[in-house]
């Protein structure tokens, strides 16, 4: 007999940067999924799965802040006999997909063609803490109109979104800006030349970049990297855009331009933009929006005219919107901090244009659910009780099919249930397995059990509360196991478990 | 200005064997998801989702029909300086991904572990019709235990599973058998020597080959391929196993042993492998499997024991499943077919030994969910009814705001409505948006209704039926449009759309 040549062992290790979700936390992504999708197919959208796998070509550069193709996403070139194959890459987002598919069927779609969304996107990037190269997205996108009553219904969206999958008003604020207003501050502070556009790109860069990270430094960090550049606590220096006092009042005034309501944020903005064009016309579509909120009784409670929102793709071209949880939750040394932003969206009239050549408005948000869930576990809004089957042991390997049958009847009344399936001989594991499933209740019957036609039913959650705490008197008083008729077994499981509140 | 270099147009195509999914096609997937989850659940089995990107390492060579590694899969290698990273891949099903999981995570994982897993999986394989690159999954397994009883559990969940997405009682049958009875066979048959296992290999796969082919070419084209082989309809010669008649009819006889009994089936196949010791522990096991089904009420009506059942994969060790669809279905010319298998499944105690030297037994079953979901379409069991949102017409582009008040009331009383959303101008194209979308209903509010305190509602399904059909009279008696007052809005949708069905 030949010999087989032996191999070393396979490492068993999920691929660095990626995780696997056991239990819980895949049912508790599933059902936030369902609850969004509920309210996405109320507004009138419709679901769309595209392939995880695109072409590089259809891809394009889209990606944020990576300059060479196919940098930053998970790419391989089709064999086939020349070895001129296509290149192919896993989707990094689900709009650039939207973009393809919209182009790909528009005659038969409807259009307006509202659409959501929802699935994992993969990112070739360094891995880090919490930061994951595969993650879901969930998407919703209204293709083939400018109207900004379709930006307004999608914040109404995102809003009542929030509110369905848990997140109570007054503990989020969804923020809207508009480019459009921002290139009118890039004019009125001689940062942009209609007629030269492509001049001050760099200085406009490091403003809006300055811009974003208001949250974190403050404004007079970000006043410092308007002019000649900041050092940071580690003394690095990041250069700054270079602004005069007076160019740089204009860009402060912007990021201040918030006031109370909509309409008077509106009025300071149009002070702001001057006569800047393309500034009039963002301020009016956020009048509009803002009217439109108002109109459907969204107040900024729920949604908020706010210049200080940016985003950092590209790719927007009009308003711009931000979902941000605004209650607090405390880090492990008792620190307050805030969890931020779980969605963001905006306009981006350029992207199908790629293919067909044709402007084609489109607008939608992105919500990251991963980051939202976190959210609510921290709240200890999701994830409170253990949800293992009941467990039937056995106690006689031969008459494993009277156990079945205890099961098949658990299970019938709606009850999860299992038979013990590992070795049998050690009652103590049969236990200890239980404990490791979260089983709320186990099922004994045993030989002399079979004979005088009762079983064992024995609550695992009381018996460990008890173990903790109870004295020999309340162990007396509340036995945390009854023996029953076998005929009773369902309806005293069904009382337990009713008793545990689940 | 510079001038930028014209890049040519991106093409917008699905990728070459990928293919999109929209709207219904989306969500009856889901919701058949989620109810097979929910048996799985009502089972003990837990939640696994595991990345979709694995090391080729990882992944091994277990895809079905393959030789080489790496094909089949698609893989790229990790970028790092010195061009030598880890070769990755997308995982081609989800046992092979489990295998490395329970691995990788025994410790911590309960033994038994009952896991189910649903989602997509990709192979590089040549496209064809209806054959895709990208498909759905849907698998549940029990890891760390050889207990016939988890076999039998497993067939028993897949018979409540089919019923419970709605194919019901005798549509279906699972099927079992046993690779051990079949190496018994091999055995009686001088095709198998224990002491000398790799021996006649290369005619065991092709006998194999030729029961699992019973199907399409009967009794006799299966007799000619355990001999000197068969000619095909077109000529095709196709090399037989090259068995004498003795060797044949002990083949033979084990793809006819299937009696009207499972008990009166295993005595059959006990004689069959006579004194082989492999063979006699696979018919113990039938037998065990059998006893168990039996005592869970689970008859041949639903579960039954078939030799014929073969299953392609090579790593199965001992108890193989098969679920099958036995309704007829008939194709555009009238011919009756079956539409065969839609979930398969085994024992493969082998699969983490790969990994940590240890043999731990597993068995499990996939579901294709997406033949699954083909078949019901077929049978007309589900995507009947068109499920598009009410349309709220827009007449008036300046008070868009009056619009989105009465889709916020109907969403709010659960009703799916949208605004139109596109170019207002021409009152056609919204009614034919609204067919496209499969609307229900339409409303319509025009300057003189405003005034009027009044809304117009229009019953789409009933208008297309009465332009077809109706005579003049019953367009009189049966108005598809009617006036009713603003404030009756939500009550007057409601009513139509339960007098639609909906």
């Amino acid at each position: 007999m030949a010999k087989v040549k032996k191999q070393p062992r396979p490492k068993a290790e999920t691929p660095k940067g990626f995780r696997d979700y056991f239990g819980a936390e895949v049912t508790q992504r599933g059902d936030m999924l369902r609850q969004i999708a509920e309210v996405y197919h109320l507004y009138g959208f419709d679901a769309l799965e595209s392939s995880a796998v695109e072409t590089v070509e259809a891809l394009g550069k889209f990606l944020p802040d990576v300059d060479r193709p196919n940098e930053g996403v998970f790419a391989w070139q089709e064999a086939d006999e020349a070895a001129r194959g296509d290149w192919m890459a896993l989707r990094y987002d689900l709009t650039a997909p939207l973009a393809r598919v919209y182009a790909q069927y528009r005659n038969d779609l409807p259009t307006p063609y509202r659409r959501y969304a929802m699935g994992p996107v993969w990112r070739n990037e360094k891995p880090g803490p919490g930061r994951y190269r595969q993650f879901y997205q969930c998407d919703a996108d209204t293709v083939g109109t400018a109207s900004m009553a379709a930006d307004a219904e999608i914040c109404a969206m995102l809003s009542d979104t929030l509110e369905a999958v848990g997140i109570p008003r007054g503990d989020y604020v969804v923020r809207v800006n508009n480019r459009k207003v921002l290139n009118g501050v890039m004019e009125a502070a001689g940062l942009l030349d209609p007629a030269n556009p492509t001049a001050f790109e760099a200085e406009r860069g490091i403003v809006l970049r300055a811009i974003d990270k208001l949250d974190r430094l403050g404004l007079d960090g970000v006043r410092a990297l308007l002019g000649e550049g900041r050092k940071d606590d580690s003394g690095d220096f990041t250069k700054g855009a270079g602004l005069g006092d007076e160019q740089a009042a204009i860009v402060m005034g912007f990021m201040q331009a918030k006031r109370d309501t909509g309409s008077a944020t509106v009025a300071r903005l149009r002070e702001l933009v001057g006569g800047s064009t393309i500034g009039g016309q963002g301020v009016d579509e956020l009048e509009q929006i803002a009217d439109l909120l108002g109109a459907g009784g969204y107040g900024p409670d729920r949604i908020d005219i706010d210049p200080s929102v940016v985003r950092g793709l590209g790719y927007y071209t009009g308003p711009v919107y931000e979902a941000e949880l605004t209650f607090d939750i405390f880090d492990e040394k008792g620190r307050k901090r805030q969890f931020g932003s779980v969605s963001g969206g905006g306009r981006y009239d350029d992207l199908v244009k790629r293919f067909t050549g044709q402007e084609v408005p489109a607008t939608g948000i992105s919500i990251g659910v991963d980051r939202l869930l976190a959210a609510l576990r921290e709240k200890g809004r999701i994830g409170a009780a253990p949800s293992g089957p009941v467990v039937v042991t056995v106690m006689d390997r031969d008459r494993m099919g009277d156990y079945q049958a205890m099961v098949a009847e658990l299970r019938n009344a709606g009850i999860r249930a299992e038979v013990y399936l590992g070795n049998p001989k050690n009652f103590g594991n049969q236990l200890k397995y239980a404990d490791r499933r979260s089983s709320p209740v186990a099922v004994i019957e045993g030989g002399s059990e079979k004979e005088a036609g009762v079983v064992q039913i024995k609550d695992l959650i009381l018996g460990a509360e008890m173990a903790k705490n109870a004295t020999l008197e309340e162990w007396k008083d509340r036995p945390s196991q009854v023996e029953v008729p076998r005929g009773d077994l369902v309806a005293t499981v069904r009382q337990m478990l009713d008793r545990q509140g689940r």
